[in-house]
């Protein structure tokens, strides 16, 4: 099943996806939370939810006509990865990383599928990182085990992870480089887990500039996966309905090119993933 | 003025301080959201609330008899410095940076004045860092003026930024080992900007283990003020009512003694900032 979230009068909204059309799963069925945060904090079975509302003669919205939201707007943690694909590791001239590089991502560095992402006016060294990002559906126990770990995954994404490379490596601390507004492609849907292989592995996944192809790679040359991941992050700290995990990019990134490419005004930038779809940014500059 | 956050019933809630007393300030003004960031958000002049609810006959509760929650409980975002003391960068054999090293926290790594600190299973090298912290009030424009942004602030707490040093230093990234549950403390009290020095300068900090001065430095000595760290964020991400800034902690971690002291069960650490108070956690071990 696939899930959206979309805007209507400000609000973001959960929608479940029917073909090419769109659900209010909330104006479909108004026990179940407008924010897809809310639904899973709240505990609702979406997917039954899901299924409801498609069965049922609930008013759908074509997809493309409606102007969609993050995913998550507002999510309690963004965790990224860095150094996920040893390829990447490679290009940046590193060893493969032993431990994964944590980052932090602030919902005000979030924007949906369609939206532009913000060439800053402080630097022109604006890069791409096509990733696959999850979405956590039940709180994670500390210290769960890599077997279990995939089952606490609602589902997956794309995530174009744009990086101010200057501000970046400014300091050793990647997070300020990785925070700037309007730099965090997030969507356009959500694909349940239980319609995905197992932890994702095996997806075909591309990042494209302008139509050409810069990033292309498998989800299976991850070096640390799904479940080892969600595992690892369990021994610090609790994962909670709603956070979200970005998976890192493989390599092809602009700063790794000779020369170097830089995203520019007028830009666009996609990020494509077996079996979820494609996330498509334009790059404009900021006002 | 003086505002705390504590918990009733499960939920959070905004208090307004009274000498030794609070008053719930959404029972007292039911058009008051219930949270500190709920109420900014939704542009809440809090300072004529609270002294409304002062001057009222609204119930009071002794502020020692209540179970206080970390003061933002969500924060959008807790954005901390590293390495603001130069003594500190010093201690840690570094040179004087050149720009703010930036890391993120996320909620569940907060905790109230008064709760424990938790000592993580997987590491025993569990350390502490005395901060001055501030919350946003208002929406920061994008590349303010350092002369404007001062203005942009609510008000100041204290923070004990507990670091689990071998997980931060798995990796140039030290976002892991700054997340940890139950290893940010935060409170016990915000005092409003108009009572204390403008940016909160010229306050004597001080960090104490189990009564003994570990840190003790003035606010004066950090190397990037309230004003100039506002100003650097906003060319880079929009600051929102609620989030956090976390200023840093000057030298005497116990990482940098000889030998190194680590936290360990039964310990207290407590963060004293003149003109706001003391913030107080008992540590114990991970259940």
């Amino acid at each position: 099943m696939k899930f959206t979230t979309f805007l209507q009068d400000g609000q973001a909204r959960l929608g479940v996806v029917d073909g090419d059309a769109v659900i209010d799963l909330n104006r479909a069925q108004p026990d179940v939370p407008a924010g897809l945060r809310e639904a899973l904090r709240a505990g609702v079975d979406l997917q039954a939810a899901g299924a409801r509302a498609i069965a049922s003669g609930a008013p759908r919205a074509a997809m493309a006509g409606l102007t969609l939201a993050p995913l998550v707007p507002e999510p309690g943690k963004v965790i990224c990865l860095g150094l996920n694909y040893f390829d990447h590791a490679k290009e940046g001239g590193r060893e493969k990383p032993e431990y994964p590089w944590f980052f932090y991502r602030g919902a005000t560095s979030l924007i949906a599928h369609g939206q532009a992402g913000i060439l800053p006016k402080v630097s022109a060294k604006f890069d791409y990182e096509a990733e696959l990002a999850l979405v956590i559906g039940r709180r994670v126990p500390r210290h769960v085990a890599q077997a279990d770990a995939p089952a606490y995954v609602f589902g997956y994404t794309c995530f174009n992870d744009m990086s101010v490379r200057d501000y970046q490596k400014r300091t050793p601390q990647w997070t300020i480089g990785k925070n700037f507004d309007g730099t965090g492609g997030f969507g356009p849907v959500l694909v349940t887990a239980d319609a995905m292989p197992p932890a994702a592995v095996g997806l075909k996944i591309e990042g494209r500039l302008n139509g050409e192809v810069m990033q292309s790679a498998n989800t299976a040359d991850m070096i640390w996966g799904v479940a080892e991941t969600i595992s690892l992050l369990s021994d610090v700290l609790t994962l909670e309905p709603g956070d979200v995990i970005v998976m890192g990019t493989p390599a092809g990134v602009g700063q790794a090119r000779t020369p170097p490419v830089w995203m520019k005004a007028g830009d666009s930038f996609e990020v494509e993933i077996e079996g979820i779809g494609r996330l498509v940014n334009p790059i404009r500059a900021e006002d």
